[in-house]
C-alpha cells in the first residue's frame, strides 16, 4: 500500500512548527522571519526546484517531490482564517504555479468547489484523517501520499498512527510560542527507527522511518 | 573572569531533560529507563572515566571535566524531595567516590552542614542564582565552574543570562511529560552561536557558545 510521508518538516529546540499569530502576510507568524531565515540556509526550496546545485541540503529536501501522487494539508496551510472561506479571491501562498503538480486535499469543515491553479488541483474536503487518506491514496494510485502540514495536522496524523514516514528539521531556535508538534505524541519514538544527521548549514534533520 | 558551562545535558525532542515523579530508585522518574539507555547509547560514562576508547561520543563527553574548579547543581540533582532534609543518611546517587572531585554547591532553601563523600564536598547552599554562582567562582580559583543541572536549574542561570557554554545532548525520545528545559527561553539562541553534529549513535549534539 502507498505511503503516508511528511517531508521537511521545520522544527525548532523547544518543538515548535509555527510560530503565533498567523496572518496573511506571514504563514508563520511571528516566527515568519526565522522561519524563512532558515528555509534559506537549509536551501529548501533549491530541494524543491532543482538548479543542479545538489549540496546535502538539496539532495535530502529533493525527497519531497519523489513518487509523490496526492498531498494532504490542513486548511491553515492553505490560508489563514478558520469557519466560512473568505471571498477575497485567495487562492494559496504559491502564486499562479504552485509546486504541488498533483491534487492537494485541503481539510475543511466548510466544503467548497476545487479550484485549480497551475498544474495543482485543490479539493476542500472534511472528514476524519482516515476518510481524508483514503480519498488522497485514491488520488494517488500507486504513488505515495505526502502530508504537507502544518503542526496540528501532522500531529492529529500522528496521533493516529497514519504516518509512515516523518522528516523533520531541527533547526537551533527556541521559539517560546505557538503550534508544537510533539504534544500527546509520548513514546513515538517506539513506533519508529530514528536516524540523525546535522549538515552544515546549523539544522539536524531526523529521518522517522519504519 | 571563569565561564559558567554545562555538559552532556540529555533533552528530548519534546524538550524534557527529565520525566515525572522522581524518586530514590528512579532519578529520571518514569523516563529513567530510556534515559540510562541513552546514556549507555551516548557512552556518556566513559567520556567521564576514559578508558582509552575515546570515540566521537566518548572524547565529547570527557570536556566535561576540563579546566572545572567546582559544580553547582540543583537540591533535585543530589535528591529527590523537597522541603527540609530527611533523616535517612542519603549521601547522593553516586556511592562512595563521586565523579566530581571539586567542592559541589548544591542550591536548597534548607542550608546544612557540608558532607564529605570521597575526593568531593557538597556544600549546600541558599541564594540566587547570581550568588551561588559568586560562591562557586570562588572556589573554583581560575578555572570554570560546571552547572551540574537539573532542567530547572539549568533553565533558571539561562534565564539569568549567566551561562556561558551549554552543551546539549538531543536525543530522539518524545517524552510527553517531565521537566522541560526550554521554557520561558524564548530567543535563547540569539544569544548564542549554535553548532550540530550528529553521531552514529543517533544523537544530536548541540553546542552552545558565545
Amino acid at each position: 500500500m502507498s505511503k503516508l510521508r511528511v517531508h521537511n518538516f521545520v522544527v525548532s529546540l523547544d518543538g515548535y512548527a509555527t510560530g503565533e499569530g498567523q496572518s496573511t502576510e506571514a504563514a508563520f507568524g511571528h516566527a515568519q522571519r526565522e522561519f524563512l531565515d532558515w528555509f534559506g540556509k537549509i536551501r529548501i526550496w533549491r530541494g524543491l526546484q532543482p538548479d543542479g546545485k545538489l549540496g546535502p541540503d538539496e539532495a535530502i529536501a529533493a525527497a519531497w517531490g519523489t513518487g509523490i501522487g496526492a498531498e494532504i494539508m490542513g486548511r491553515n496551510k492553505f490560508r489563514p482564517t478558520t469557519g466560512p472561506w473568505p471571498d477575497d479571491g485567495w487562492r494559496g501562498w504559491w502564486g499562479e504555479e504552485p509546486p504541488f503538480h498533483t491534487p492537494c486535499f485541503v481539510m475543511t469543515h466548510w466544503e467548497r468547489e476545487p479550484l485549480i491553479v497551475g498544474a495543482t488541483t485543490f479539493h476542500f474536503v472534511s472528514g476524519t484523517p482516515p476518510e481524508v487518506l483514503e480519498r488522497a491514496r485514491d488520488a494517488a494510485g500507486d504513488l505515495d501520499v505526502r502530508l504537507g502540514g502544518g503542526p496540528t495536522t501532522v500531529n492529529e496524523f500522528l496521533a493516529a498512527d497514519l504516518v509512515d514516514y516523518l522528516h523533520v528539521v531541527l533547526v537551533p531556535l527556541v521559539l517560546g510560542r505557538g503550534v508544537r508538534l510533539w504534544d500527546g505524541l509520548d513514546a513515538l519514538h517506539e513506533r519508529f527507527t530514528v536516524e540523525a544527521v546535522s549538515v552544515p548549514s546549523g539544522a539536524t534533520h531526523l529521518f522517522f522511518t519504519r
